[in-house]
């Protein structure tokens, strides 16, 4: 069973969900705290919801699904984590991962608009795997690093390629509102391959595949980054870790496709599913 | 009148407080709230402050100062952002800041350790301005970015130097759990000059000064700053814009000085106070 962070017309609360076949059932908690309760916690929710009555049903459909974690405490990107991809900006195979940040406010959601900002117009797409962290650790080691893991879920690295090199720090293209989104759904990590391993990922924009690569083929897989990031960093629930994006994005094309409004831009995982956003401009 | 975040033996919640001669008395409300409530949250805590009864007053020295905002949704930082600085690592003055991010975990607080970690004993210190945001904004103009400011504090930019250079993205080095020190208070924009601008900044390591600048030499002061900022990013309250550091840093010395455990490293700004942390190494 996969769960959503979502509201409706009728209640502007963030609430999570439980998805049962084409319903979302409306569960007590949040994300994050269902993240911190484990597989326990996905068990118990997951027979809540099939106990849910009628009413604490919606259609998929009939809801708006905001982002997986609304407001994570970190969000920390991998860049260059794909040696196709790292190879089509010039790059080297890197020894250790590039890593920057997100704040929440970059954040967007499965259905809502992907933002084109007024200051540029060199919008561009990254299909990723996203991590979303259970239990608050640090130091792991690849013994004990995936048992940190809550879920996965996808994610679209939306870029600014301009502002990302204004100056050597990625960060400023990386953050514009509304440009990462992020879902749609988060599935247990119990349910996919160890480290979400072996996935075909692809992202299509306007139903053209512009991406198609598979998760085997990360540099640094799901289980060394999260050894890595946690020498130095201290994790916790909620956290999402973005995990770098393969070859065939809009900037290294001849000539370069930026994406504009009206186009929809898709990111499928395998196992995960589909997260899909049109592009709207900033008012 | 100056506010904290703190905790006392009695009591592990965060509480709000208000700096009264050496006493820090309790509000109630969390420094965000307080933050967004701009000048008018200030006058009625300040008013409410001065008529607390004795057992919401503690002796300043009897509790725990937090990080001035424990949980900024975000922390974004400036480098580069004093010429004598860029020149001293070799870089000439840039046309854009360079931005990157902290995470939460990465905060620590005045009188609180400031901690070395193990995998690294390249800890430098970066004496900051730190400006705390008091509303939603974006697309700020000269003419009104700085109401967006609620107040100012100040900060040590603690950075690993080997990690910020593993590759060209500075994010690992300047995340590792408490280094990045907060306060020792939040100090309302209206009680300090415009944009904090014309302030003495100075760092002093074991009573020493190794840095010595003022805020007037920011190549890109605070309103301009905020101005770039939101041309791409909606600031909230309580995030906060750590504004880059001067000259005579750790590493740009020969031979370069690094901190270690037992060393004492103040930061003070003039008109906000001093920021004092001892190190002590990663258990």
């Amino acid at each position: 069973m996969n769960f959503v962070t979502f509201r409706t017309a009728s209640d502007l609360t963030p609430r999570l969900g439980a998805v049962v076949n084409e319903s979302v059932v409306t569960l007590p908690s949040d994300m994050i705290s269902l993240c911190a309760k484990g597989a326990a916690g996905f068990a118990a929710a997951a027979e809540m919801a099939a106990a849910a009555p009628a009413e604490d049903r919606h259609p998929l459909t009939a809801v708006e699904l905001l982002p997986v974690v609304p407001r994570p405490g970190k969000i920390i990107c991998l860049g260059l984590n794909y040696a196709d991809h790292a190879a089509e900006g010039g790059n080297s195979k890197p020894e250790y991962p590039s890593l920057f940040m997100r704040g929440p406010s970059s954040l967007t959601a499965h259905g809502a608009p992907l933002r084109r900002p007024r200051a540029s117009t060199q919008l561009d797409f990254e299909a990723e795997l996203a991590v979303v962290i259970g239990t608050t650790c640090r130091h792991l080691t690849p013994a004990n690093a995936l048992q940190a893991v809550a879920g996965y879920s996808c994610f679209n690295d939306g870029t600014l390629r301009d502002y990302q090199r204004k100056t050597a720090q990625w960060t400023i293209g990386k953050n514009f509102d509304e440009t990462g989104s992020f879902g749609p759904w988060l599935v247990p990590a119990s349910t996919l391959p160890a480290g979400a391993a072996g996935l075909k990922i692809e992202s299509r924009l306007n139903g053209t595949v512009m991406q198609s690569s598979n998760t085997a083929h990360m540099l640094f897989p799901v289980e060394e980054t999260l050894c890595l990031i946690t020498e130095a960093i201290t994790l916790d629930p909620g956290d999402v870790i973005i995990m770098g994006t393969p070859a065939g994005v809009g900037y290294a094309r001849r000539p370069p496709v930026w994406m504009k409004a009206s186009d929809t831009i898709e990111v499928e995982i395998e196992g995960i599913g589909i997260l899909s956003n049109r592009i709207e401009d900033e008012a």
